[in-house]
């Protein structure tokens, strides 16, 4: 019934639902089972999933795990950041961007141990499935991709913990019963779904957040901060240098201490119905906004216009999860064109859940005192030819009353 | 030297310096003056003006006074909020919206009165005078336009002060030496530039502001309200139904105690220039987040996400001072198509200067529980649809791997 | 196996293929059987149909046959022609804009008579089936929908030749063998694909062409016309009103003599992959070509560049089936809006294949002679207007220019 | 009255007008002028331009004449064909692209010779002033630019001849009158407009066209050639490896005979009027419809739709002069980007003003006969897989008619 398969390699967590596939991909499918764990700053230790792994049966050399959280800051979330990229209107796209990265690895894995084969944890009714799968095949079009939820018959808690006991895999205390909402998280953002969240008119409960304190037990007192970019990307804080990974960590600590960055969101799935998510980006959050005030003075209106306008589409690829397609990377071309010259400060107030720019400068700066004071200008503007410029743009409008009466 | 010109209507405050454009109107162009001083809830009172209009020789038949702030809410604002329209990703449009309102009646004014020009005291650097000259002759193409800050002289405060005393123009106390900064308001928002404020290093002073106190000094308590929309408008807080410039009235006192609707932006003008403005748009900044609110409940994503993309060439529309344009008729056709079941109620959250949704409800929603429920769905989705549904998505990019590898 | 069906109409043309479905339907599914025959103008006869319905064993109150030209051309063909629609920059949908109106016609006879089912004749390769089924489920969101293509295991000619045999269903005998290529056609064009055309790089040959004679055959000498439009629509041919259908067909009749209206294209399909299609619309391509023309004098450059912009996107949805979608609505109502004004009449050029407009007049011109000629204009236009105008276009191109050096 | 200005840069074709402005560039400036005439391929001998500009008194180290073809079809002409630009849906932007293209050689033989200004002979009314000034802005913020049509009061063409006696600047016999309708010349096209041109309703005169041969006097048989791309440029015509402005000039020769390329036309300009404008571009049509037919083959979809939505604006930035502009060269980035791949050759068929891509192949090909085939795929597309992908689109629609029935 199940295709054939020789070798799969899986998204592993070593969380309890992806120790359940592990099994169920060796017993339904019959299949070698490669595992890739990752750490994306998600908060968790890696080596419980190496242990359990070995002790359910995988192959030593078959058992990767990997710090990627450099590679994930500096090439997904600095690039899509670029973009200030807000999937509509608020969302900071935390999950989106990280599935890309594990679908890369999971081909490159795949590839390296000759594995015809990848699989996920993912949902039937979720963004994820087709992130995910969309990575696989626009990386390897050949590969089989295998995603248990939209295939195995443990629809329901009890049968898995079943299956889970049945196959003796360790369940821990708090895992038997059903967790009150769905969490998924990484260096970028947590994001919290499902169960109790259910009713839209209902706010979350404190309870729900993990990466971020309210904005009500946060400091009385405002924290200033100086965030420096190079060619659109950060890196320094107040001064200090700071690797990617290093920088974004720190941002979140920033954030975290500062009530900063939670969203209670209503949106759109790409597989058509709507969803409630929590999320909470605190590091993302003084991000965006830092970006787009050192944007404020470095780019010019045309660029910065342009940006804006492309940045809704943008959004969506990533969300819906074409980030390896040709329409994401001719935008990037675009928006990395334009971030040439986006080098400078942004200084920034961080206060009980507010994120204000409240001072930026740059050798690169666009802004001409001299052009816009309300001082004497010495002559490098002449408001005469407002009058000209003016006159032109209103001809057609002129032309068109006229015309029409 | 100066175009002949019989009547001029001018956009009058009652200031100082709209009180010298009035005086140098009669003396440089020999012209009747008509004024027209509306209430736009900038907060002062008007009768002043109509004494000192009269003060200044201005016929009584020629003083126009009028209270437009429900117009302005209903025809301009609301219809401006249903776009969700941000320039530049951030400025919520107080001033331009402003602008074709006063235009408007200023023309009707003049084909009341018989004039064939109009004036304003905007100056040659900024937006404002193409917001105002563009919808003069969008109106009325054959009308003349005096900019008296283009053509004149008077290109100093001293001169300025000199003109006034030398015509018995009153001048306040405090208007004798250079304001710190330049305000202007409605019952929008108001806003703050030049000056002190020119050097966009520098975090603007607390003094700056005057809609709102700081997130500092509100209280130490959120406040919950909840705001009824009806196709998109807001018509209800807290249940009680308001007219449109009392309900935002009454968002703007609940905005500005509790430290809301704040901006500190550098952007870029019509004009060429960027320039640094400090806006304060407190019930604006609720309506804001609550209109996206209901949306993301009774929005299709197809509507949503074109709405989204159409943005910015909105707000830049309304920017640059094409609202009387065809492309601004064509794309408020297209949002208020998208309007029709925009209907509910959204739950927000106002707590020291952070807006938040915390709950939609609406008899016209599209959230499905049935359909996103991490529960059994008794069939509502049948997750094996997931599976072509991806890989048709992929289709393209396999071929595409392929034809390339 | 299959889902329980009471009864399906079917969009029935009374050749082979649906004949066959039909008697599939009631055989697979044990479900009475309704059937919908329109003419679209593909240029067939529809009594036959009914009779072979009756033939197979449909009851005559379960046959429907509409004439649905007028409809066709009103409510879809000019709608969509206001936008100046071209799918991949070159083709005028004529197949994609036919499906959404037969979706309405069988939802509202399933209404009608009670069915809970709608079946489709369009394989599981193409666009169609897209497009039926979107429009079904748009309309009518729990109706079933059965595409036999994708279903049954009549995978070949021959299977479907012996079932047709089985069941009594007659063949005329050119269907016997396999057709060189398939057609869909109506009023607005005929499409030929697969088969002998699959191969893109060789010359389709003059027999695929069934509605235009070719260029070469065409007269020697050029037809002058001239298509009068009122409000964005064709109304009159040479000084004669005539009913939408009626003005397409003369079109038609024009096109067709003139070799006009030829289109060999590869194509994106909307399910992933290419596919190569050969296009005749003869009336259209005159009338896409006079739209533009009426549109050239009527429209403001502000609406026509607008409109521009947004016609990929449109021309995408219909492409891709989804005509009945807020979106599509949306768009609709953007474009609807700028046609108020489109009016006046255009005068083509028909020869050998080329349409060229020639000339265009119209009561709401915005074409001023007084502004635009190289005589004397009378003060219409001030030149140096001109001087400020760019200046104050260049001033961002010369700050960044000095800031970046 | 006129700037003081040292040296000025003039763009000059040694006609009789701008041998007019050269002389009055002395006069009214008291300023060296600097003479730069390029071949862009307008079709004129050059030399004759040396002489002229000796004769009035150009110093021989001050006469600069370039022959800039290859640099005009390479980095101008290609990278625009690359996006297949059309302005207003019609217009191959002929003269719009030469512009800057002489403005960055006269700024740097500014540079070069010290000049402190630059002066071209476009009149304030059109388009050509905005492109050459927005160029010479952009290369150089600071260089002074003259504009003598809108400064000097030789506004007839009587007191231009009488200027020109007066200064002894040789008349050619037929100069003395007016010309019956202005003409602007190069590589790519040539434009026809203005006087017996200005009534759009009457239809050009045959004698209007100097690059092309009409249709009816074209070969009674088709002429077939294949053009080969790389990367997105043509580099040989029938497998002959050819520069671009060779290739371009070869294109002509065919366009030419075949009648291709003619086009009269309504557009807005950008200084705000209508004009109606007469263009033949024969080389560029053919280069068109090549280019786009490669790209059908070996352009991804999201690629191409991606490039078919940016285009009008694209092609709106070229017209109004933005070409050294961010928001162009961001889009010239996404642009190239897509063009990695368009590679392989198409056949066309030229007949009497028809240009008919008739085949096309591709080492770099995206067509898949076995996805697209009628015939038995043998398992590389499953049918079923379309039941998910429509159930999955429908989704939000069915939501959508439920929730609001």
């Amino acid at each position: 019934m199940h295709a054939k398969v020789k070798k799969a390699v899986l998204a592993y967590s070593g969380g309890l639902d992806t120790s359940v596939i592990l099994k169920w991909l060796q017993e339904a499918y019959g299949c070698e089972v490669v595992t890739f764990t990752a750490d994306l700053g998600q908060g968790e230790e890696l080596e419980p999933a190496r242990k359990k792994a070995l002790l359910l049966g995988i192959k030593p050399e078959n058992i990767f795990i990997e710090d990627v959280r450099e590679e994930f800051v500096r090439d997904f979330v600095f690039p899509m950041f670029r973009a200030n990229a807000l999937y509509e209107g608020q969302y900071l796209l935390g999950t989106s961007i990280a599935r890309p990265l594990i679908a890369k690895h999971q081909i490159e894995i795949a590839r390296k141990t000759g594995a015809d084969a990848v699989a996920h944890g993912a949902t039937g009714k979720g963004n994820d499935q087709v992130r995910f799968e969309l990575g696989y095949y626009a990386l390897e079009p050949g590969i089989k991709v295998i995603a248990p939820w939209r295939e195995w018959d443990l629809t329901s808690r009890t049968k898995l913990i079943e299956f889970a006991e049945k196959h003796q895999i360790p369940i821990a205390k708090d895992k038997r019963g059903d967790a009150p909402f769905s969490v998924d998280a990484n260096l970028l953002h947590s994001s919290s779904e499902g169960k109790v969240l259910e009713d839209p008119w209902a706010e979350p409960d404190e309870m729900v957040y993990q990466r971020t304190i309210s904005p009500e037990a946060a400091p009385d007192k405002a924290t200033y901060i100086e965030v420096e970019f190079e060619k659109g990307d950060a890196v320094a804080i107040d001064g200090k240098r700071l690797s990617p990974a290093t920088l974004l960590t720190k941002l979140n600590e920033l954030g975290k201490a500062n009530g900063i960055g939670r969203l209670d969101l209503v949106e759109n799935r790409f597989v058509g119905m709507k969803s409630r998510g929590v999320y909470e980006t605190p590091g993302g959050t003084i991000l965006h906004a830092a970006h787009r005030g050192i944007e404020s003075l470095t780019l010019d209106r045309g660029a910065a216009h342009l940006k804006d306008e492309i940045m809704p589409r943008y959004a969506e690829m990533i969300y819906n999860g074409f980030w390896f397609s040709p329409e994401r990377e001719m935008l990037q071309a675009l928006i990395d064109k334009s971030q040439e010259n986006v080098t400078g400060t942004v200084r920034l107030k961080l206060y009980k859940g507010n994120t204000a720019v409240v001072g930026r400068k740059s050798p690169k700066s666009l802004y001409s005192l001299q052009h816009v004071t309300f001082e004497e200008d010495a002559g490098a503007y002449d408001q005469r030819d407002a009058a000209g410029f003016i006159k032109l743009n209103a001809l057609r409008l002129r032309l068109l009353k006229k015309g029409r009466g």
